[in-house]
């Protein structure tokens, strides 16, 4: 597309629609290309506009471009994450994991270059970024636990707790990866309530040791449905184990 | 140290010896310090030699003096997870787990800087370094768990097991680092005990809709002691769950 035949739409946008327009432009491109797939040229003819309109708007060229997405793409996901307090815990933990991998579905390509590591785009700037969307995943996590959210007042979780979450958050991460890499096999569906078994399995391990999260299950068994994940979960585990008698 | 001060060591030590010589330097200081931390300065003075004696084994500098240490701790980490294959599956898990947390202890400020990212020094390279020594720790467990060593023939895993395997060197990974983060709270010994218990409740968990798993599981169960891990699991879980009847 040349810039003569786009020029007009130059002076129909604000430097905020334009802005934004170049970073969608951006983030469509990244999504499915590694960073060092995507040059300027490229988003300058998705967006259509030319090369020197983009340094304009992103004087730092593509790793500026490549951050103002990232930035963008972090607020989509911490979007994804918040959830009525209503329901059985398992219940809104599958919400917020569909509208998560749907995201990673979405921006496959992306997703896989900026956690995977080794991109030539990687700074402590988009580490920071990253990890900031990590810790919005954990607070919501212990907020439906019942702990109060990040700056307010209110009780904290323990360390073991914190642990907990953090190293299924780690999980969730880690399989959206191979499931990626794995020709995103098993379906989404499988792979979000095969996520939350992870998750109760791993909290009452800790629960085993720990009497805060021993506290937090108890309370959040009481209001879970028969039919729901957890007693589905009981129901497929007892067979598993029931010539283990020896054990306990 | 001045370098005329140790000049006849020069002397003394084969080509070899002295790259074993400097890499040891150099590993000692990744070790405590981040890479941005240390320079050849640093590396020249440990060891005892002039900057350029270091710069004539090592024309790449501080970036492949970096690489050349990581590669050897590598190594070194991948002794960590050799076990004989004898016993209850999770003391031999629990043995190998020992060797990884010590390693982790020894190295810390260098371990978070390599898997906490951001790093200058962070290259395809260095990731392609650590990422071979988390498919010899998954290679390793799969090997206790009954399947072939890579490239022997023999039974390949299925995909939910390898992704529980993966994802639970994952969870070894991430709460490293934050024990690291958190002065290396709780000790060690219950560290690896949890550690141990995440593995159990996540392979649990997959085998609750894995056959595969579930097989493995079984065939380990049997070979555990009353007083082991898993029976103790268990009766620190079932507090826990008692009043849950409801789900079942």
């Amino acid at each position: 597309m040349s810039s003569s035949g786009t020029a007009p739409a130059y002076r129909r946008l604000t430097v905020d629609q334009r802005r934004t327009q170049l970073i969608a432009a951006a983030l469509g491109l990244f999504a499915h290309r590694p960073p060092e797939d995507v040059s300027l040229d490229d988003v300058a003819a998705t967006a259509g506009v030319s090369r020197p309109l983009v340094y304009r708007y992103f004087p730092g060229g593509k790793q500026q471009l490549y951050e103002a997405g990232l930035r963008r793409a972090a607020d989509e996901l911490e979007q994804c994450f918040a959830q009525a307090q209503t329901g059985p815990l398992t219940q809104r933990l599958a919400a917020a994991l569909d509208r998560y991998l749907a995201f990673v579905d979405e921006h496959d390509a992306g997703f896989m270059a900026l956690l995977q590591g080794g991109s030539v785009v990687q700074t402590s700037r988009t580490h920071a970024i990253v990890d900031k969307v990590r810790r919005a995943a954990a607070g919501q996590i212990l907020f439906h636990l019942g702990f109060a959210a990040e700056g307010t007042p209110g009780d904290r979780p323990g360390l073991r707790l914190r642990m907990t979450v953090r190293n299924w958050i780690t999980v969730v991460e880690g399989t959206s990866l191979i499931w990626l890499d794995e020709d995103k096999q098993p379906p989404l569906g499988e792979l979000r309530d095969w996520l939350v078994d992870h998750f109760l399995a791993l909290l009452l391990a800790t629960a085993a040791g720990d009497a805060e999260t021993a506290g937090i299950v108890r309370h959040a068994l009481a209001i879970e449905d028969r039919e729901g994940p957890v007693g589905d979960l009981a129901r497929r585990v007892l067979p598993v184990v029931a010539d283990a008698g020896h054990l306990i």
